[in-house]
């Protein structure tokens, strides 16, 4: 278990797309972080943010998702100074454009941007200080990872990705993706290290593995890509 | 965030019937316990613990649930030396029949058992031996609560024991329900003392509410109890 003195964390579960929201919060100072919020689960964790009394400063989205549409915007116009934020690769406009080694400071706490390109150009890995938990958005799954046949996905560029920049982290690290299908809620880097059915195998069996999973296109792809390229349904 | 040292936690989830499995370790001596498994999932459960190495010695109900059927059985079945336990006063067969103070040890650690009966009247939490984690089953969920109205529920037994065994301990102590059906993973005494719609009020009003939920009866209770009366579908 992750030992990270004065954190608040919560992992939550939006079940239409399955996926995880996370929230992170200075237990002192009350300053959080939303990471992927979803449109559908806006008043859950508005109306938890409040009872837990905390201050949200910034809603960080780890890509431009395909599968769901972000409630970022929304939340800008019911959150009084709410920031948005993501990667400068994803092409979508936010108050905070991340690249390489940024910070996002919540109190005593930050989040630390790594970029982890191949399922979008713009995906990034946000980890924390201590390097005690690292929240993977689709880069790296519970034994598996994103996809890498549409919006810009390239799997020899996800393979570095996750091997440079995710693997090198500790073994202890808790993995946190942005989605798990089977009900899964955490890994950590030894054990994906060990185990992922797809990244533990050499680079050319990993793409010839992405490239035949022949997956449906995700159903909601053509209304989730533009509206998150502008922080949701809602202008920023 | 729980910080016991040397405890490896997992929160597993069934989406079927909404229920939560969790597994918990002894990073050291990797003896390992596991709180209300579903039959559904005991391939992804044992993959997992095989995965992490662990050696599971007791798989323990919080009560006889209605809404799924256990994977205790087949559990016992499946790896040599496990085994079952549930309340003494669940009317369940088990190999181990827990009661008050009881204690269930894995390795340095332990789960402390706490009578807390209402949903039915073999329900019990299981608390661990720093008070950092309680796994609440149906007494108490996320804002919420088991119902009262059927296998022996009652109101006002319920709310004896949430406010007389779970809301004496710490307001740190995070609260691991056995259900959720918002998407909530984890929340923790002092909040549910706060923010419970339900327990917040007097015992009067709450038998009020749970007596006037009319809610339908569960699809599975009448496969489901009989089964779990013999720790699932599979002799014990």
């Amino acid at each position: 278990m992750a030992k990270t003195e004065g954190l608040l964390f919560r992992q939550l579960f939006e079940s239409e797309s399955s996926t995880y929201t996370y929230l992170l919060a200075d237990t002192n100072t009350k300053e959080a972080v939303i990471i992927e919020p979803v449109l559908e689960t806006i008043d859950r964790d508005l109306k938890l943010i409040k009872e837990l009394g905390l201050s949200l400063t910034v809603a960080v989205n780890t890509h431009c998702h395909a599968d769901h549409i972000t409630s970022t915007g929304l939340m800008k116009q019911r959150v009084a100074g709410l920031k948005s934020a993501i990667s400068k690769f994803s092409g979508a406009t936010a108050d905070i454009h991340l690249t390489e080694g940024d910070n996002i400071p919540f109190g005593r706490h930050s989040l630390t941007v790594k970029e982890t390109p191949g399922h979008t150009d713009g995906c990034i890995t946000l980890v924390t200080g201590d390097q005690s938990m690292a929240f993977t958005g689709d880069a790296l799954l519970i034994r598996g990872c994103g996809r890498t046949d549409f919006q810009q996905g390239c799997a020899k560029k996800l393979y570095h990705s996750v091997h440079e920049k995710i693997f090198t982290l500790p073994d202890e690290c808790l993995i946190y993706p942005a989605h798990d299908y089977l009900g899964q809620t955490v890994s950590t880097v030894g054990e994906e290290r060990k185990y992922n059915p797809r990244l533990t195998k050499s680079m050319e069996e990993f793409v010839e593995i992405m490239n035949n999973l022949n997956l449906p296109k995700p159903k909601k792809i053509d209304i989730s890509v533009p509206a998150n390229l502008v922080c949701g349904v809602h202008s920023i």
